[in-house]
């Protein structure tokens, strides 16, 4: 620590570049618009958040290609996605604050902002493209609304990102090069689908002597009855499963696919527990943008109704078609459905326990 | 006060009975399941919290049937409806308790529970009733998953219920008795109009002069500019409203639209303050609702995935069916809409002023 | 709008300064600390939400010192102290993001930023005197804390903030101006001191036949009784009242407490509704800042403990010292303790109702 | 699941006797009070919530008074108390619901509720004894306020659960049974005192040559700084250690303390990721007390101001003299003082990292 240069809080902050980075349109024009002030404040607030979420993301991309991801590198990939979580709260809670603007203080600075609009900002595609989401993923009209409006560059910038290797891309190498899809002498899938059926002839019963249900609401039961037995049994075949994922209903590929099924029904063992909840963090990194979506379309419609926002765009179509979709890890979203009551999950033998088990108490024999 | 005799907190609360209400149903055919007790005290703590929302309800729609509604009872109505919000959070809040139960741990009771479930829930219906959801309001899919599944005790009930005046009705017939709609000498809705039109027009120009936008966005957002104008268009012809109304599409009659949109434009006015924020409220306790429907639905989907719950049913579909309708105050969600910039808004007339104005200031000449 | 140049998100946010300005000194002098990014980035928009704040302040301060404060106007003011409020929000939930950097991660980076502090964050400071605290309000031990630590330049900007008048003297001359401490032909306050006496007997008479209350209890009941009684008795008495303001027990005059009390007990009176609230949004403002500051010593002690922070300091001293201090409108805080129940209530004479009143139907004679 | 009798929602919850255990005392001698019923049916919230946490606790007890305790019941420990974590944060926020009732409503009917008081609430004197609050920590006039006011019955409930083993005290033995206070081959503890050593002079350095420490505010930080260097020693010497102990300063005994540090130092290895999310979840749940009655204290404060409650009892002297007391765990709350830089942390050798860690890649040596 010698030498070292003493460090003051505004220098270090920047708080004079920072601080004096709001310039107001309205104020060029006439008189500056009392509100305008916000709507620049919060939005370089959520762009210093994209970056550190940009920042978290790179560095787990950097973790997740390691040949081996070994077990202190899981807890701190772990960290920094609970990290985005957090983040992503507050890129949520903040539509509050935007709300406080009404209409009519919106109105006076909005027409002097054409065309810019948040559909302009590169730091979120790159998110996007980071998590997983490809251009194939996108609905063309989703495309249309953003990309008409970026610049060269930052559209040059995004094609990079979405070639290269996306989180989603590595933690399903990772998923795959785990030993769980299949085991050296224990044929552990066989007894899944053993107690797959036992538990799906259960439920056919108390869905057929269910004395509540009329015909018809016996026959929309049954009907989602099946399809989903059709899920478990594609689950169980290598070949339906590939045809599903060739049509773009899956994703993750089928070796990927059963390491998470296994590790949800026993992520209870602690060699499990840490892998269990970053899949878990995947799927709450892809709500929490669901969530952001939908409370800003809210924010929106409570501001302008249908009226025209910044940049000349109602965006109702954009944000209406993306909300619920942009999901990178849709698979594990939809994993619960594969999860089983204890009393029938497999009992695990003993040489798989002692890989997934630890004793604890020093006076254990 | 005298010979008031003495009251204990277990006794007035009637602990006896409240704290030994919980009797789980696995314990009868073997060992209790551990999570059925939250299992049924959550439960429990809904339809206390329904009991209350009732209770709140009831009481506005007392003080809304009075010939006039004086101010202090519309502060009474507006703190009742407020409390309704803050029971709705907790609801919502509460479903990260539920949360906490696994599918293994909830699969180990749920079976008892047939033909049970939360479909059958009188007080719930009662509410929906109570704030303007009639039967020609709901989806069939809809009706068949709770009727089938009532009793017919509380069917007649919920009839009842359904053929009384709701507070959609009574809002409505207040909205109507304002003097908002039309003014004695003093053509409001022309100069609204004109102010429109210049917005419209101005909307308009952005959108055709966007250099960012290429002809397909144009399209859309011209596409999206059009209803908009047919919205307004709607709003101001007496004719095309009532056909919109019959149609299903607005539900509230044109007079009392006309008095709200009023209201929401110069909420500023102390007269008109208290009426904004209740009708405000209606479009909270609805949205309310509506995320509480949405979150429902997703911790059936996280304990559960397709699988059947209780009583046999999935109630995806159901679900599904209701999270974005079933709002009594559609017609005030929409309103935003007809908000225009400050700069466009009509001045008011002296006269009209006085009678929504104060003056504080005692030194004021 | 016509000559208006294109804006474009990137540029009008200023992104190029705002996204290069994260330094990170661990850097400087080897490898850059994963987590020194969030710690800048997290003050960095700590500091624009301020500045934001103080925004809002100025433009409150303004608009209250117009000779006339209208009513418009004071919706104004309402509704940016609501967003200063919600703003708060944001402040203190950011500190759950500040949590997810551990004691480990923190102390990579933590040396290489002495002798930068918090407590060189002029805004924050200039938030207080706007408010209203001034040096004489503060705790030596917490001057000591900040002043030593700020620059030559900072300190000036403070002290100009302090002797500016604040939020709390420009509200205290407003309320001074309102009619409600003296009306003309109506003795109002004899009429509560009445009504105050009753509430209190019937209080005493309760404490007296409360028959599980042991000798001990009851005493510390009656102590605390007789404390009560003394407060109204201040607030009935113009010289007890000074001589309570003179020694800093009290810091609001006599006849602004006495508005602020008749605004509280007829806060339901459309005339008095937005005064009412914006006193409450005042005490709202510095409960916020309190369950701030409780909420960043909580955090400081998560990550360090007792340890040294950056700049050399543990600030628990300080942070001990300020937390339930440093409030502005703690006078206000108290007012509960003037409430009575409705039913003693005075009933107002017509001529004052008609003054704080609306009839809203139509309908009416 | 043959011969299983059919279960409806409303008998199955029991619901006839928990919606009819709502009788107001105001309609007793009266006209019903709106707001009494809203009293009464939040505090039986209240009461089936703690009914619930109790049923966690006890089984926690269970697991954990186990001679093993293995790290599949650990997970279950994990999963029940974060659900009472879960469900303090609904106590927290149903706050806000007491919140919307004013002094006048609450005024119309307290007087009829004496002596009734939240004092008399057995179950939650359990919730506090089964954590580990022994008679000899709480105050002598907490005590006062709630066993003056308890029934012979309910005290003598009380005394047994305080008499059993709590929650801490079997936390204690748990960490007292784990081999981490002493190795067989490895002084850990003298390598920790040396980076500990090298730590502290660090800090010292920093204070003594910080430039914008005035003397005042350097001794200040000094003296700081020697306290936290106690607190080292003390953990270092079993006899320093023990004196702290027998004085009441600290509760849990030096091995098991030991045990905590490491797991905290060392808790990325997957064998305590569990153990160190269960000490850190007591922290939490110690906390949510904390803000549970903080809050409370400043809603009776907002609701009466100093005035007294139901049950004739201001509150104020008992609520605040518990708000920052009553925690079991406050032992664990001071753990991050002895949290270290990372770099400084001693490498553990070979053989007992392989007793922590997993190899998780099939594709590994």
């Amino acid at each position: 620590m010698k030498n070292r240069q003493p460090v003051y809080y505004g220098d270090y902050l920047q708080l004079k570049k920072i601080l004096e980075a709001q310039a107001t349109e309205s104020e060029k024009y006439g008189k500056a618009a009392h509100d305008e002030t916000l709507f620049i404040i919060i939005h370089q607030t959520y762009e210093l958040w994209f970056k550190q979420i940009i920042h978290e993301l790179r560095s787990c991309l950097e973790l997740f290609s390691h040949a081996v991801v070994n077990s202190n590198d899981l807890c701190t990939i772990f960290q920094r996605l609970n990290r985005v979580t957090e983040i992503q709260k507050i890129l949520v809670d903040q539509i509050k604050v935007m709300e406080t603007m009404t209409t009519l203080d919106f109105m006076e600075f909005r027409d002097f902002l054409t065309p810019a609009s948040g559909f302009q900002s590169l730091q979120f595609r790159l998110i996007e493209a980071m998590l997983g989401i490809k251009p194939q993923h996108r609905m063309e009209m989703e495309k249309q609304f953003f990309m008409s409006r970026m610049s060269a560059e930052d559209l040059g910038q995004l094609k990079k990102a979405e070639e290269a290797m996306s989180l989603f891309e590595l933690v399903e190498k990772w998923l795959e090069r785990m030993p769980f899809s299949q085991f050296e002498d224990y044929d552990f899938w066989k007894e899944y689908t053993q107690a797959v059926s036992k538990m799906l002839q259960s439920d056919r019963t108390i869905i057929e002597s269910n004395s509540t249900l009329n015909p018809l609401m016996r026959e929309v039961e049954l009907k989602q009855f099946k399809a989903t037995e059709e899920t478990f049994k594609t689950l169980m075949s290598e070949s339906t499963y590939k045809e599903k994922q060739q049509s773009g209903e899956l994703r993750i590929n089928h070796k990927a696919m059963l390491s998470a099924v296994f590790i949800y029904l026993y992520r209870d063992y602690p060699a499990l527990q840490m892998p269990y909840q970053i899949l878990n963090k995947l799927v709450e990194i892809d709500e929490n943008f669901t969530t952001w979506r939908y409370r800003h379309a809210q924010m929106v419609h409570r501001i302008l109704g249908t009226k025209i926002g910044t940049g000349g765009s109602s965006g109702h179509e954009y944000l209406k078609s993306t909300t619920e979709r942009n999901k990178a890890f849709i698979d594990f979203f939809n994993l619960p459905t594969f999860l089983i009551p204890k009393s029938l999950t497999p009992k695990l033998p003993k040489n798989v326990i002692s890989q997934l088990d630890f004793v604890y108490d020093r006076s254990q024999p």
